[in-house]
């Protein structure tokens, strides 16, 4: 028997063993970076790509990631759904060596499959889906046929999927035309660390983080991550990208792989992500405009594409003289628990200036206590680690630092018995009634005749952080909590000519100093900042609108550099 | 300080004390009845409450409970929400002195109501709303302004509800034009036993027992109960009504009166009860179509009113030569474990054959077991019953023996700690998967291309009990585990003529022996049987659209009796 190490570097190696010969890279080129003065850092460009082999034509089709575009070419037979399909996993396969980012590969499978799309268009002359020869990537946890689905867990190594055991949305993918080629990894000792393709000295984020590092180096259109405690959300900021955590309910968990069952713990939930937002939005119209998906998950809800949804925010943002009306944190931006780093003050700063510019109100938010939030969480998400030891246990492996790190500081809030446990229930029905009161208190504030439309906040209180650092989640849990519905919008990046420490700060609470890691200019420089739009429950397609009036906003901002406590420069 | 049985009797002349002297009835129409020769077994008759002192107008007034028909009244001004309003607190009073289903009146609030909605429609020339001056009932989990809601528990008198710990239904429905006169018992050892007035030998039900008697006296136009393991079906079914339970999520649940909280039990959620099936629908289309309600629960869905779901079954029920697709138990018609009195096996061979008669199918239904299902409920519901017991111990009350009786042959099912608790959730979502497989898989066999439309089920293994018999729930508690969508109809009433007792019969099962309860053609005679038509997940429009199509084909039925087994006499 080998030790839990040897089995995790049998997959490592099993995982490079299926990228082609004549993509691997020169080693100079994949090992990780140790200091801000170190060689790529960096490694999204052109000029990187272009240095790791990617031709200029594979260059031209991977930078082309809007899937209406892509569908477009292929019925103007301008590009094949094979030439795509093999760009992409080139690109893939650029990305895994640079930032250890993939988990499972299916690249032949995927070519192969592309091919067949190509016939099908071919001599039915139409795409066999709205997401026809669209190269997809998964979080591992979404169970594919023919692959394994360990989610980090050395001990369920060797089980692999069938189309029995396939996850619906997979099924629904490939229903629509789309093309896995890979799955992507989440923290764990089956795998190297995950590094951040902006700058590799820092994670990509987690635990969709694989999906993020993945898609911020364009080796794949659109992913798919899961949910539970910013695991879409602190991932898409971390890289920028766009994520959308959708309510429970809409899109289908069944046959996730998980150590988590079918517990009663706040509800985890997948999500796509993907640089582009009409892709998010493509994504999303397609799979749950499905027909029935409901009849195929019983956890789903028959709530179909709401289209008026989206083109109510259109219609308002546009007309001269209406607007929307988003609200903040008032003073520096922060919910009183977690102190912002520089670049992410600046980063929620400067989407509120570009909200206001753009016509919109800006009011400011002091909701519900987001510390009840934090304990509600803590108590009733981390009693469930049992399954997770279990799990360890079955490969013989430890707990990793970073996660045992984040689970330490809530035992406190852990209940003690079923009558603790039900009494957190209780506390957490109330907290979703008072905040949703809160947020209807609004109407009478915005000038819109509507309560706010969609929250500006943090998605955490850094950008992407240090390796082995475990990032402070008070931002994400607390619509964990809520279950609403939220997108991540990326807005700028860490500058260490502008985000400079504060040498004053400390952390703002106990929990803040349990997770605090100090800001370090020269080593986030470079980080992506994002926001999250928060919406209330099932309002998918409002806050899906409501991101493309922000990022309208930030894209025709007057241009002027703020500080992270948004004076200007 | 008084003990518990002061108490509760102060509550009990407190109660009748709010009946005007000129509606109270002498004792001889008021005492229980003990053997099937007593006087006053069905007091639902227009000779029997001629005698309580009716008057013919009155009689007149309640005859008439169809919601479209007395807004058709007001309108044309043939009727005064005054008149109406007070005939029904009239027939209501007769009610509960008969049977004993009220916990809580205000009949002089509800006429005072009633006439400003006269003056409202005076002055606008047009009604209210959708339930302008409706008499309408609730069981005492709803919290009305004014009054306690003790629900059952001694130590909860003397709170008294202000317009701020309203539930959202009360407003829903005061907003809507309805006039509150009453609120309905449950089994409690505040109040003595209701009694069901079709045959007060008999019980109404549970736990929205006192709603059933009412409305099946025609004491109330519309009722509102809640379901938890059949709460508002089985009343509904003893006392000969349409009963509506919905999956949770589309009518509101916020700030009722409970002792369950939060708690992550199967959800627990209100619907209507009503005589006619017209109502039930009104009521529903009415409340669910509100404007918002999600906003201010964000415990609902924000599905609307689905027409369209409700005119497709309307139309397939109407073109011939299509027909729609029912599923009942194969054999004797029942589910393996509860074997079914006779009364209840002939109501569900009757629906059958009415079904069959109009042209529609109907196909064996074999879905997973019901006792996983029965397992699963009681592990996940029971272990809550420390909050009953905190809420009998601030009393200083037993537990009623029946409720006793119902619990005590669950607690080998009960999880001895949390990792047992979370395995009966992995378990329950499970089911829920595997239930829905076998439906979809229907769809191979309806010959209708679609899956089976409904399911026609018993609701109970019995009618209406005995006094202090426990019901045999496990036909009523999956489809709680399932959160499916179910409407109760009317079939029949047991008939000593036909329902004899086979001597050979016996207990089919180790749950069915522990709450076997012998049929007695004699007592039981008289009492209704319904069946329950089961929809899935959030198809409350459908079931309401197939409610209709059954109660067609049962009145329109060529007359010929079965007896138990479905044979010609």
């Amino acid at each position: 028997m080998e030790s839990w190490r040897e089995k995790a570097e049998i997959k490592q190696k099993s995982i490079l063993a299926k990228i082609p010969e004549q993509w691997l890279l020169p080693q100079a080129l994949c090992v990780m970076p140790t200091t801000p003065d170190s060689p790529y850092l960096n490694v999204t460009t052109d000029a990187f790509m272009t240095e790791a082999g990617l031709s200029p034509r594979e260059l031209a089709i991977t930078s082309k990631t809007s899937i209406p575009e892509i569908l477009a070419s292929y019925e103007s037979q301008e590009v094949s759904a094979e030439e795509v399909v093999t760009a992409f996993c080139h690109r893939a396969a650029i990305s895994h060596q640079t930032t250890e980012c993939l988990a499972e590969i299916r690249f032949a499978d995927a070519i192969a499959e592309a091919k067949a799309q190509d016939e099908y268009l071919r001599v039915h002359k139409k795409l066999h889906g709205p997401l026809h020869g669209i190269p997809v990537s998964l979080k591992d946890q979404f169970r594919v046929k023919g692959l394994e689905s360990a989610i980090s867990y050395i001990g369920w190594l060797g089980r692999f999927e069938t189309a029995e055991t396939e996850s619906l949305i997979t099924k629904q993918i490939k229903e629509l035309g789309g093309i896995i080629i890979a799955k992507a990894k989440s923290p764990s000792n089956l795998h190297r660390p995950v590094m951040n393709p902006h700058n590799r000295l820092l994670s990509p984020g987690g635990s969709s983080g694989g999906e993020g590092a993945l898609l911020a180096s364009r080796g794949s259109v659109l992913g798919m991550g899961t949910d539970m405690g910013g695991s879409i959300r602190v991932p898409s900021a971390y890289n920028h990208l766009f994520g959308l955590k959708p309510s429970s309910g809409r899109f289908s968990y069944r046959d996730l792989a998980s150590s988590l069952g079918g517990k009663p713990v706040v509800p985890p939930v997948p999500g796509p992500m993907s640089a582009s937002l009409d892709n998010v939005i493509h994504l999303t119209q397609s799979v749950i405009g499905g027909i029935d998906a409901w009849r195929r998950d019983p956890g789903l809800v028959p709530l179909p594409w709401r289209a008026p949804l989206l083109d109510e925010v259109r219609a308002e943002a546009s007309t001269p003289g209406k607007g929307l009306c988003f609200a903040a944190f008032p003073g520096t931006g922060d919910d009183g628990i977690m102190r912002l780093h520089p670049p992410v003050a600046r980063g929620v700063a400067t989407a509120v200036r570009a909200a206001r510019q753009a016509g919109h109100r800006v009011i400011d938010w002091t909701p519900p206590s987001h510390m009840d939030a934090a304990m509600i969480y803590g108590g009733l998400c981390f009693p469930t680690t049992y399954d997770i030891d279990d799990a360890l246990k079955s490969g013989g492996e430890p707990m990793l630092g970073a996660v045992e790190n984040m689970l330490k500081p809530t035992e406190k809030y852990r209940p003690k018995d079923m009558a603790e446990y039900y009494e957190l229930f209780k506390k957490m029905k109330k907290y979703q009634e008072d905040y949703a009161d809160y947020w209807e208190s609004t109407r009478a504030l915005t000038g819109t005749g509507r309560p706010v439309d969609g929250i500006i906040a943090p998605v955490a209180a850094t950008a992407a952080v240090k390796h082995n650092s475990a990032y402070a989640f008070s931002y994400a849990i607390v619509y964990n909590v809520l279950d609403y519905s939220i997108l991540t919008v990326p807005v700028t990046f860490a500058d260490k000519n502008i985000d400079v420490a504060d040498p004053q700060d400390a952390p703002h609470s106990p929990i803040d100093e349990m997770s605090w890691v100090p800001y370090d200019a020269d080593i986030y420089h470079g980080a992506p900042v994002g926001v999250q739009i928060v919406g209330r429950r099932f309002e998918e397609e409002k806050v899906l609108a409501l991101g493309e009036a922000l990022s309208s906003a930030l894209k025709a901002m007057t241009y002027e550099k703020y500080d992270c406590r948004g004076w200007r420069l």
